[in-house]
């Protein structure tokens, strides 16, 4: 490749939607363009990255002997509709219509259609286990797409499935994915850590996710040091025993006038009603959150969680607690059908079992659900309904029951972890691969069994298996940039070495080119920095912003007898004779596992 | 590859929508399977063959000095509304809405993506020639998804767009892709022919399709022995020299009872008005075809087309011509609306301007165009627009115009060439390819200018070159294959050896595995039938049905010291020892071309 030709023009500026080192960078040095919000183009070097990506993704895949095969993106609704996930997707997923007036969708996931081509190929014991891939663009219309590549609606993924007689042959399935992931991203050099995850819209009874620990991810995970991982959202809060609340006296409402937020309200108890034991604080509180929630059909709910007044819900373990219902604003119209919800001073006595019976008055008494913690026989002070009022001494289970429970609080560094192996820490980090014991959930629906070994008819069993081909390279892009530009690992780098022809000087371009020739006839991949009416230092810059981890500098020097190689990621320097050049970069190469 | 375990089994039927072999034999063969109308799976030998297919147009494409990119296929709706093209295509293009109601399309092709790009990174004539191409995945609506991956709605194609200077410049480029797709198509073993053809919705100022020969191909298009080619909607027909009507006395009406057709009238007019110096013929009668238009918008119209009463209109041409509105059947409320058409007995006295004024009844007058023939003092016998009646010497420009002219006769075998080198052939053929000058329609619409050398923006004049991948794939299925499957040349073949075991001897086994191991370890590709409980007849048909170039057969023979190569595509037999069986196949893959 010859910048004097290579379809790239870098920029200095970066681009006003960018908020992510990744993107930045992948615009600036002009590997991707946006077309639309979450929605990109792939000019040469990008391209070139993303093949290379593809490539050690397919390898692994061949590797534990799962088969390659394509599907359609635009898929017709049914095979979507016997799952439930052309409703359970609700506004995640492109909906359109053909000529014909039929519904169809651009699949954000292929479970269904995996599974009707095995039932459609497939009918005894004999041909499993099997397990089948695709490197495929994916569609979501997601509500916030973000982080240029790492949030799209126009996306890559390689998706595979496997399908086994039993759950045995599902774990040894599970598990060979599980290897070629890890191997996947070791290849890529590309650091991650394994959490369990909440199953979600695919259902099944067991999923991990890979994600790579970064400050930009949008995924919360935590850790203990004795081994535990899980997503936030999968993480189970300890429950605790229940209470014996025979000592308590009966709850009592107090004045507690303009103490709407759990601050104010500790503050006031402690004047108004102070306990002898220890001054009152805020997880003496029980605070009840207002929610409104859109069923994927578009049906709104209010919903009302009760929970320890020292917690905030957390936005994100909410969402999966819901689903396939949305989280959506509570609005001014919600509590004018709501007027017992006393915005500040709601409390348990008007929601759920304890309120109005449902559908007696205009909206029936709001869903309540309670945090884990929150167990019969503990005591609380909680909002009486009134403005200026508070009710303290309230018992679980004595004064006042839920619906349910949900657990959506945050998890809080330093938390116990839920298998006792230590105090929780936590991170963040982008979610590049995700695992799926499935189980039986679309064999089901779908109908796919095949004959055992006694003739009678099984359900089979599967698992599904998501890695985000274009996150994993915003990814990569994400965690080797510095301040200067891109900085790819040898294995996913658009070419190997960069050659920069400095000056003005005949000599310079001859002796660059020569080195060029000869790198590239013995398979090294060589971008050639050939313009002439560009100066040095913008020559530099782009090899800095473009990222090729070797650059080879002929310039001044060559008087002297001498050329420049630059390590790309450490910014080290060797001087040396050009006849050493391309020696040494193939060296420097073969140590950095080409080849 | 091992037949135990690949993911692949063989159909004996035909499935019940296919048509053309290529279809039946690719999903009999378990290469693709139908997953809706026109939009289809990949399964792993289909993906193999495809991918040999996209190596060598990328290889031709980058040879021609043309870089890869990549565009999503889900657009947004402004680019293509200002070039026109989102109303353009009406109902061939899918549409949808995202979660914000904005207005998306599923792209059938890059025209706008291509020019806009172009205009975000270059702005100088320095930054020209430039040429860019994609392998993609495109999307049609098409009314009659037909003949598999021939006509599919969701199909692979090769787009290339050149960006020049000037008229100079697109000539080169556009050569240089002419030049490539004969490569590309020599290398494919396909055969082409390159016909002048009609830009259609792409617009621009040349065109020329590659078809593939083929009975069961959607084109017809005609050659001279001269050398002339056309696709037949590109034929203009010769225009006639006008005649002199001095001669002939004024247009007189004739009783012609039950006359509906050209035949019974050409028959009733040599018995009521019998010509002195030869009979009437069906080309003396003008026939008067009513056609319904629909725009893309949706706005339906009415067209009379008046054409010798010897010629038929062509679907084909009529298509053309009326682009972008679409032709849809006539129906009673047509003529229901237009009481002045009588079914039959049509004639250019109440059409078009000889008509009602346009508006001044309910509908108007309708359109009326006329054959390229029907030149002025042309005297014609046609209809007097009542039941059973017809006029005689109707003469052209005298006693009746038209609004304009249509060229939308058949073409016939026979037929002169517009060039006047030779009466014209017909054939038909699939398109494979159409390369378009497109000039400089979409850079105006999109303002894509550069700087000329004076410092004066010029506006870029731009080709565009399509080949599709898909039916370029079932082309060569459809060329190669016989009645017991395909028949895949080497380039292409999904692998290049089919090593058959026969019967149950251990010895055959371990033979057949030596050998497909030697032939693997060379380089050459082998799909080895390992299968135990399968018949040799078994094995030799799916072997037939599947297409490998060559087959080693290890059977019987072997105890004798003799295995068996089959040459697919002739039917030829070879008998060898064993141990030559590596070494011949790697002679016979040299001399198909391989490596």
């Amino acid at each position: 490749m010859r910048m004097s030709t290579l379809f790239l023009r870098t920029l200095r500026e970066d681009p006003a939607e960018a908020e992510v080192a990744s993107h930045k960078l992948l615009v600036r040095a002009g590997y991707i363009r946006r077309a639309a919000p979450g929605i990109y183009s792939w000019l040469p070097l990008g391209l070139k990255v993303l093949a290379k990506i593809e490539a050690v993704v397919r390898d692994e895949m061949d590797a534990i002997g799962a088969q390659e095969v394509h599907f359609p993106a635009l898929l017709p609704r049914e095979p979507y509709e016997a799952t439930g996930r052309w409703t359970d997707y609700g506004p995640n997923v492109f909906r359109l219509k053909d000529r014909k007036e039929a519904d169809y969708l651009l699949a954000p996931t292929h479970e269904e259609m995996f599974t009707l081509l095995v039932r459609d190929l497939y009918s005894s014991y004999k041909d499993l286990p099997a397990m089948l891939y695709q490197v495929q663009t994916k569609y979501r219309d997601e509500a916030r797409p973000r982080a240029g590549l790492i949030r799209g609606r126009e996306f890559i993924m390689k998706d595979s499935y496997s399908f086994d007689i039993d759950e045995a042959g599902l774990d040894a399935s599970y598990l060979k994915h599980r290897e070629a992931y890890r191997r996947i991203f070791d290849r890529l050099g590309l650091d991650y850590v394994i959490v369990a995850a909440e199953a979600g819209a695919m259902g099944g009874s067991r999923s991990e996710e890979f994600l790579h620990p970064c400050e930009i991810g949008e995924d919360t995970f935590v850790r203990s040091a004795g081994g535990y991982a899980a997503n936030v959202e999968a993480v189970a809060t300890p429950v605790p025993p229940e209470q014996d609340a025979s000592g308590i006296g009966p709850a009592h409402v107090e004045d507690t006038p303009d103490t709407p937020t759990i601050e104010t309200l500790v503050a006031a108890a402690n004047q108004i009603a102070p306990r002898q034991d220890q001054p009152w604080t805020a997880a003496d509180t029980l605070k009840n959150v207002v929610v409104a929630l859109v069923s994927p059909t578009g049906e709104r709910e209010l919903l009302v969680v009760g929970l320890p007044g020292d917690r905030q819900v957390d936005a994100k373990r909410l969402e999966a607690a819901v689903f396939p219902a949305e989280v959506d604003q509570t609005t001014e119209a919600d509590f004018a059908a709501h007027p017992e919800l006393v915005p500040g001073y709601i409390g348990p006595q008007v929601l759920g079992p304890n309120g109005a019976p449902r559908g007696e008055n205009a909206g029936g008494a709001v869903r309540y659900l309670l945090d884990p913690r929150v167990v019969p026989g503990t005591a609380w002070v909680t909002g009486a309904n009134e403005a200026g009022k508070h009710v303290f001494d309230l018992v679980a289970g004595r004064d006042f029951t839920a619906d349910g429970v949900i657990d959506v609080a945050e998890v809080r560094e330093g938390d116990e972890a839920p298998d006792g192996s230590g105090p929780l820490e936590l991170a963040r980090g982008i979610e590049i691969g995700h695992i799926f014991a499935l189980g039986q959930k679309y064999a089901k629906a779908l109908e796919l069994s095949v004959l055992d070994s006694n003739g009678k008819a099984v359900t089979v069993t599967m698992g599904s298996y998501g890695l985000g081909v274009t996150r994993v390279l915003a990814a990569i892009a994400e965690s080797t940039s510095d301040e200067k530009g891109l900085a790819w690992p040898v294995t996913v780098a658009p070419a190997h070495v960069h050659v920069l022809a400095t000056g003005k000087d005949e000599a310079v371009f001859s002796t660059a080119e020569q080195i060029a020739t000869e790198l590239t006839s013995t398979g090294v991949e060589v971008l050639y920095d050939d313009r002439v009416k560009v100066s040095a230092g913008v020559k530099f810059a782009d090899s800095e912003l473009l990222g090729v981890p070797y650059a080879l500098v002929v310039g001044r020097g060559l008087a002297e007898g001498v050329v420049e190689v630059r390590h790309r990621a450490t910014g080290e320097r060797e001087e040396l004779a050009p006849a050493d050049a391309a020696p040494r970069l193939r060296e420097l190469l073969s140590e950095a596992g080409l080849g």
